[in-house]
């Protein structure tokens, strides 16, 4: 059998029973033959703490000093579940991203893995000892500094440390069963899908659903490496992320067109009213919101109305670059000179994404007709090759989910009762 | 200016506010001209909470995972207190033990250092960095684990550090003024002690006096680098433990006979009453007690009654190890053929310590006399070249420093307000 790589997130080693019953699930996997190897977030809150603590000290924390400071939360974890896996007879050992060979740049806060070299890792499991690595760190190959990875860091740990171990499969457990249709607290017919692209994984995440972040999934599928993400409060399959070609491998059932229906209540929308129709006016406003840092998602511009010779462009962002990106815009009235500004924080985007949507025909029609039915006003669309997304007033979010849901039949006959959460980092 | 290597205790570290205090300080220092390296202790309580959380999942916790452990306490401190000094405007950067080249051996929980390697230290204060080390901490030469020093690490560390960067001074901060001539809790008129040598800090410390620790005074003296003791919450100069022909130089003072008056709470009595008088028997009897584990101090054996050919073997040892050589010594009984054995916990050692002793006559006997004359009863003498320790009933105890402590004139007019504890580990 071959190396299992397992990834337990915050919410799974929160207090001391919760490490115990890791350690349980562990030791099964190694009594069923495999060598093991798992990595661990910082337990609960501790992140949060110490963060906290941080400020307590000073409102801007130098990066190089808040990577030392948080990876103390990875160590106190490791340390303890390698300790709870020992009392229960099977040997642990714990290693820090360095010392697992975890190689970064040097961006502190958001540094990027540029290799894995687990030497200690392969030297651990061949002495049949399980290993317990700290997530969401590293080592700086230049500076030789600790780095974290910033959101998502455990997870493309695990993923990053399968690939360097040739594991079979890495696992991420969290408080969630696996990837659902929906999110089962606004969609209480959501099922659990059994098995997903990377790129449909990468669209559902990218448009708002908590499953797993978009850089491990980017990376696994880089390298190909099965992600099984999975709860640690029960022994049930989760969901096999896998590449598109295996994802009805099994034959004995017709490929679904949509996979699922995500949306995402985080952002905001932007419109600029009154925009001259002259040549580059759009590129001087898009300019001015990159350089205030923020992440424009959809855009859309009116045809001009002849009369006036003016447009309105509206965009979607983050709500929390809301107000960097008004405040960049204003200063830009003098030189654009249009009419006003229009900034809407009681927005919320819905996406279907499927592998099958791009050779199935009628799929947007069937999307837009279950939204008109259920009274559903769409404000603005964009589409990728597997994924239709639609930004509706906040307050109609869960109606054009729920509308979704019913109109491509993803539903289950019974009602799953789930908890729907992040994975943590 | 030389370099100063400072360390700071738990209870300097405590809170947020005392990480900004021991900033400012450290601040001081360094605008003075000196390039500083700090070594700091996990902030409070932080240790005893992780020994919690392990006793948690596991009543023996492994001792590496132990030290894992345990060193992100040292880990949150540095960071935190790295962060202050830079939001002051200084540059500073943590480093772990294991980072600032401090290389112990395989010992788990009392690794012993055995070499300094401190490239990176000096990389950074000769870019005019503060630097920020992780007390009690290392990394093993063999197996590059991470080990801890056991108690009084923190203090090693820094003497440590101090030697292989050739600093001037190794200054030790904690929440007491410096050394006393007796325990200010219970002599009153105890006086901060300006200089010492270390062979006297040795004989205080192992006398019970909790200065700082042994291991880091024997490195001190080893290496010949002046420690000053010190408080953080006061801008006084400490105690200097030197080099005896050094604690004199000034000149203008003529030589203390004794330089302090110590006394140990910690340690129970065993007697074997009714040893037979033959060869061996002793021998047999501590053999037992060193099989068991146990630290032996005093010894006293009476001469022989001529009648029953019998004597009492008494001796002293840490409380916490009475049982244990109980049990050694009971199971002895038939072997040794001794009449009982009797155990009393209610004693106390009482010492007198000065370089000055070996050469000044009536030492001993001014100090015998001063406990009759208060009522004292001796119980156990031991001697060595700068100390008398008596061993007296533990309700004693105070009123015999008393007597020692008026007896040699150490007291000062004034009465210091100072509190007399621990230096952290």
């Amino acid at each position: 059998m071959g190396i299992v790589v397992q990834k337990y997130g915050g919410s799974s080693v929160a207090d001391a029973a919760g490490v115990k019953r890791v350690a349980q699930r562990i030791i099964a996997t190694k009594k069923a033959g495999h060598d093991v190897v798992v990595v661990v977030s910082a337990m609960g809150d501790t992140t949060d703490e110490l963060i906290d603590l941080a400020n307590e000290v000073t409102p801007l924390p130098p990066a190089r000093e808040l990577d030392m400071l948080l990876t103390a939360g990875e160590r106190i974890s490791m340390a303890v579940l390698a300790m709870a896996i020992q009392s229960l007879g099977f040997d642990a050992r714990s290693f820090t991203g360095s010392q697992a060979g975890v190689i970064t740049d040097a961006e502190h806060g958001r540094a990027k893995i540029i290799d894995v070299t687990p030497g200690r890792i392969q030297a651990a499991i061949g002495e049949g000892a399980i290993a317990i690595v700290a997530g969401f760190q590293g080592v700086s190959q230049t500076t030789k500094d600790i780095t974290t990875l910033g959101r998502g860091g455990s997870d493309t740990t695990a993923v990053a440390l399968a690939v360097a171990l040739q594991a079979d499969v890495c696992e991420i457990y969290s408080d969630v069963d696996g990837i659902f249709t929906a999110d089962p607290r606004i969609e209480p017919r959501a099922r659990k899908v059994p098995r997903i692209s990377y790129e449909e994984t990468l669209e559902m995440a990218a448009q708002g659903a908590k499953i797993l972040h978009l850089r491990c999934v980017e990376y696994a599928r880089r390298y190909d490496m099965p992600i099984h993400v999975r709860s640690s409060f029960s022994d049930k399959e989760g969901t096999w992320v896998v590449k598109a070609e295996d994802v009805n491998k099994d034959g004995n059932m017709e490929a679904a067109i949509i996979t699922g229906v995500a949306h995402d209540r985080s952002q905001a929308k932007i419109t600029v009213v009154g925009v001259p129709d002259k040549v580059g006016e759009a590129a001087a406003i898009f300019r001015a919101v990159a350089e205030a840092q923020t992440n424009i998602d959809m855009i859309v511009q009116n045809v001009s109305a002849a009369a006036t010779g003016r447009t309105d462009i509206s965009f979607t962002l983050p709500r929390a670059e809301g107000q960097a990106a008004m405040a960049a815009l204003s200063k830009l009235q003098g030189e654009v000179g249009y009419e006003r500004l229009q900034y809407d924080d009681s927005v919320g985007k819905v996406s279907v994404v499927g592998a099958g949507m791009s050779t199935a025909p009628g799929i947007t029609a069937t999307f837009f007709a279950a939204l008109a039915d259920a009274g559903v006003n769409i404000e603005m669309i964009s589409t990728s090759e597997i994924r239709v997304s639609v930004v509706v007033a906040e307050s109609q979010v869960e109606a054009a989910v729920n509308a979704a849901h019913a109109a491509y039949n993803l539903g289950s006959d019974e009602i799953e009762a789930v908890v729907y959460g992040g994975t943590g980092r």
